[in-house]
């Protein structure tokens, strides 16, 4: 039932007026079906991206100790679902401030109206005049999948201060980052603000904008929370282990999963032979960045430590989806699994350098998510030929100060009006105990 | 690539008596595309709805004590295979017994034959004539769809039920259930029925047709078959803990994601602009949905208990999202977030509620998909305009009195001939051991 | 906004000679879209297959006790990334050696230059002339989906041999099987080799180019590798439970999920009514195959030991999945339900079979993925007249002996070289407190 290429040529000569206008019909989708197939990638990209706050919550889960799991799954549902209410209520206008690249088709109406406010949907049923960018997509399948980049950034932040943050003064900087922070700054690259237009500033899925943000709110509130009880004791770093291995996995796969929508729904657009080849290659390429970076942790901690180390394998596997997505596009699929490795070596790394700052990240989401991160952005140039080094370094610098100073002015503020830290009896009771009177396991843990 | 409409419209002049036939061509999806969109639609919102069976096992595993939880594992498996093997036996032409919106494309063949039987597919590679409805999509989505949703209405029974009921009785009624009285009620609504045409009753995805109904079926067994040992004593409730909350909150990320395929594939349409925003801004109104109704019931179990409560904040999620199950397409995301957000007020209260009345549901099925369906029905009111308050009242009660009618009638046979419940020693021992002989953490459990 | 077939009908005779055209680009969808289409099948199919990773590893590391879960973990992610990585540089271009079905349209360019190298992706931003095979799919899309299946061959492997295998030697092992033999033979298949040509043998999906070969492999390691200490004593089977039954009930859910993909994606194309139909059957066949895999083994385990397996029931489906994956296009939905049935018979008796044969399967790999998988390749001809029982037959022998030999001469070799088995005391110890020092559940198991 195709049209064969060669039927159409073949026919091209014999109806030469009409032929241009069929021939168009004949080859490429029609309007209505770009915008569809755009939107319907939006859709799926979205949610595999939202089932990363699953896995979030069950890396971190896995990663703390049973007695503060109850909490860690209270902080992940609650972080996601403020970030829906305020992502909406405020950052989704916030990141588009000038509707720099929404406006072009209906600068009157629609959810960009140039005027600050919460996020507001096409009609029911629209047509194409009534569609805010017909030649883009549905404003709900973008806010849909742009929303769950804002969580993304929430949940990293999690897991690095686990097992010691108080539940609210947390989700209070949960709103500012997903309200505030994270918008005013990703408008700045997405928004088509300064970091686009002046710096050439190359991200395309969020290396920096999502991931790094996420790490540098992390470090902040890792360094002003400090480090859990005993796990820094006479000059020595004390191993805390995570009371479930299995459910950390689980969560390491769903992540990889859902870093498919990630970065593949970053292509904005499947409605044509270019955009779903390359939609194509970022599926690979991201693949293969996971792979590298975990494969690269395995040998090196059999290499260093003689014994494989499973929770560097899977912060590698992550370290290398963090490394592809400021680029996961023009890298062939050989230099993809390189950037991912070199993730897994930061990863492998990082982690007791952390350590030896005193800097306690439970998950290691600073070296996955921060360091892989800075990699990822700069590693653009190695096969992208518009990026720049100063572009690329001058943008990591410009946001990782900006986040840097406001996380640090929320945290110290939450710390002064309310604390933030847990009472030390608490934090050894657990947090599950003391702050929610409810354990996760009442039957497994070991008295 | 694209066609832009400017190109098309200055071609028009020129070629008057083709252009109309060619600009169809150019801005609209051909109709073999709309057909495919639609299709798709339905394959990839029956996947996601698919996976919620895996959510309800996991999240009612985890409220399950583990001595329970290999026989609440059986239970899902088992009633997810029925489910699949009656509705297609019986439930899928009970369903639609006129084929009031099927038959009109080919009134002879095809799976809407008018007699009653098993589910006929489609032929292999089939044409437009072949289709069963070349308008609509292919049969084998659209059973596979509605499949799903038969399949969830069994799943909410079974983690009401739980930890007490014998395993061949629940597998009995959820025959009964999925092949009898599921699809006959909701051919009242979705078969074209007199609830639809008559009462001009609207239940976008189901807060009734689904949820209500497995709420009504596990609120007469959970009566019928009694609390569980010593939930209720001296006048007290005695809580009973889940065994695995990590779990529990996999089960409901799940859930969540499960549910952007069955609210926005119940748009039934994809191959239109109107149509894919339309599925857009269900999306991102299911989310807010379910972001609402958590941090309510996070907020409010802080506010009532002072300390903020895990398994309603799950269970609030869950209720905004079966809340805004009955029109997840007219309310803006404010709407939306509110219409959820009730959904986690209706939890808080109800889950003590029916304590009080001394009705043992494990997992909180009743208040999710009962009372917050009840609501999310009612609430349709609130937004479109189309709905009557007594059509959609009659139709809850309607639909109400034939559920707990025909289920207890059920139920009480069951009871009868082969008794529904474990002895008192079986229970107390676990179902896992004494029916079973398999534990589910024959490693973990604290003897 | 659709055409109807009616318009067209009545246009026809007034514009003859444009009409042909014109008719088809209203009614079938663009070349373009048709690519579009086919590649977003790969992609979702894709990223399915892809999830069956976390399936296979929670279904084996809940049916492996506590102290082995780390090392099935770390196998796990280990062999999903060695099998990217060498798929992608040797066995990609390995299973299609003569470009047979992809050379057609672009002999000189492209992935399949016909010299054995790493597999290339298209170029960034390609336009039809610029595509590997304009009438088929992209090359990142048909690469990614290619790579899920040969992971999943290995993924087989792991489960059979857990609890007893040393880690470096299975991850050698994984990367011969996804370099080498599991190229080669589906070469004879699906890269259009003789099975293909002058067998004419139908393996839809790959009962027997992945299941079985998964299989084969697994069997021949059972046997070398020997049962586990205390599997068999005195002439008895001593059970050895799985530490964690709904992470194996979960597990099973995940591929029965991913197994949508797996089999719906073998259609390798949407872009036509007769696809989009063929995908639709496919994913309710395979649905009602688990189904009848699930029932039957539940049924069976109920009558032959009086209490329900669920690690039967788990199996069952599993193996009701295989059966119907070497042709799920064919068959109705309940010849679909039988051919899964009998899957789960295979499963209920080959379970004990191979115990008698002391070969210590951990999770049932065997029986569900090389039995069932020859019964579905020969349930084949039930439903396909293009089948032949000798063709059917051989091809299964032809596979099974290259597959035992090839496996066989590895594993010896890595046996003799570097030894594949841990230590008696590592063993009893458990794998991860031996060979890894890292517990998956360090605060749950009983001492």
């Amino acid at each position: 039932m195709k049209l064969s290429k060669s039927l159409l040529v073949g026919t091209a000569a014999l109806l030469s007026p009409t032929f241009a206008l069929a021939q168009e019909a004949g080859v490429n989708p029609s309007t209505d079906t770009v915008f569809i197939l755009n939107s319907l990638l939006f859709l799926v990209g979205g949610f595999l991206v939202f089932f990363m706050a699953a896995g979030f919550a069950m890396l971190e889960g896995g990663l703390v100790r049973s007695k503060n799991v109850t909490m860690q799954m209270t902080k992940n549902v609650g972080l996601f679902s403020l970030a829906t209410i305020f992502y909406y209520l405020i950052g989704y206008n916030l990141m588009y401030p000038l509707g720099t690249w929404a406006m072009g088709s209906d600068e009157t109406g629609g959810y960009l109206s140039g005027v600050w406010g919460p996020g507001i949907l096409e009609a029911v049923g629209i047509t194409a005049e009534g569609a805010d960018d017909y030649s883009y997509a549905t404003t709900g399948s973008d806010f849909f999948f742009q929303l769950m980049f804002c969580a993304a950034t929430a949940s990293i932040v999690s897991g690095a201060l686990a097992e010691r943050i108080k539940l609210w003064p947390f989700l209070i900087f949960t709103i500012i980052l997903t309200s505030i922070i994270y918008p005013i700054q990703a408008s700045w690259k997405w928004g088509g603000g300064f970091l686009d237009s002046q710096f050439g500033f190359l991200d395309f899925a969020g290396s920096t904008v999502v991931h790094s943000v996420g790490g540098w709110a992390a470090l902040v509130g890792a360094i002003i929370l400090g480090p859990r009880l005993g796990k820094y004791k006479d000059g020595k770093v004390v191993p805390i282990m995570g009371s479930n291995l299995q459910m950390a996995t689980l969560g390491t796969f769903i992540l990889w999963l859902g870093w498919f929508g990630f970065n593949g729904g970053s292509q904005l657009a499947m409605g044509s032979i270019g955009d779903v080849a390359d939609v194509s290659r970022i599926f690979a390429n991201t693949n293969a960045a996971a792979a590298g970076g975990a494969i690269v942790a395995l040998i090196l901690t059999q290499v260093l430590y003689k014994k494989p180390d499973l929770t560097m394998v899977l912060n590698g596997a992550l370290a290398g989806l963090v490394s592809i997505t400021a680029e996961p596009l023009t890298p062939g699929l050989g230099m993809a699994t390189i950037i991912g490795g070199v993730g897994g070596v930061i990863v492998v790394f990082a982690v007791p350098f952390l350590d030896k700052l005193k800097i306690d990240d439970v998950v290691g989401a600073i070296p996955v998510h921060l360091f892989a991160g800075i990699w990822g952005t700069m590693a653009v140039l190695l096969t992208n030929p518009d990026a720049t080094f100063m572009g690329q370094l001058m943008s990591i610098i410009i946001v990782g100060v900006f986040v840097v100073v406001t996380s640090a002015v929320v945290w110290l503020i939450l710390k002064g009006v309310m604390g933030i830290r847990v009472s030390e009896e608490a934090e050894i009771t657990g947090l599950d105990g003391a702050e929610l009177g409810m354990e996760a396991y009442p039957e497994f843990t070991k008295s």
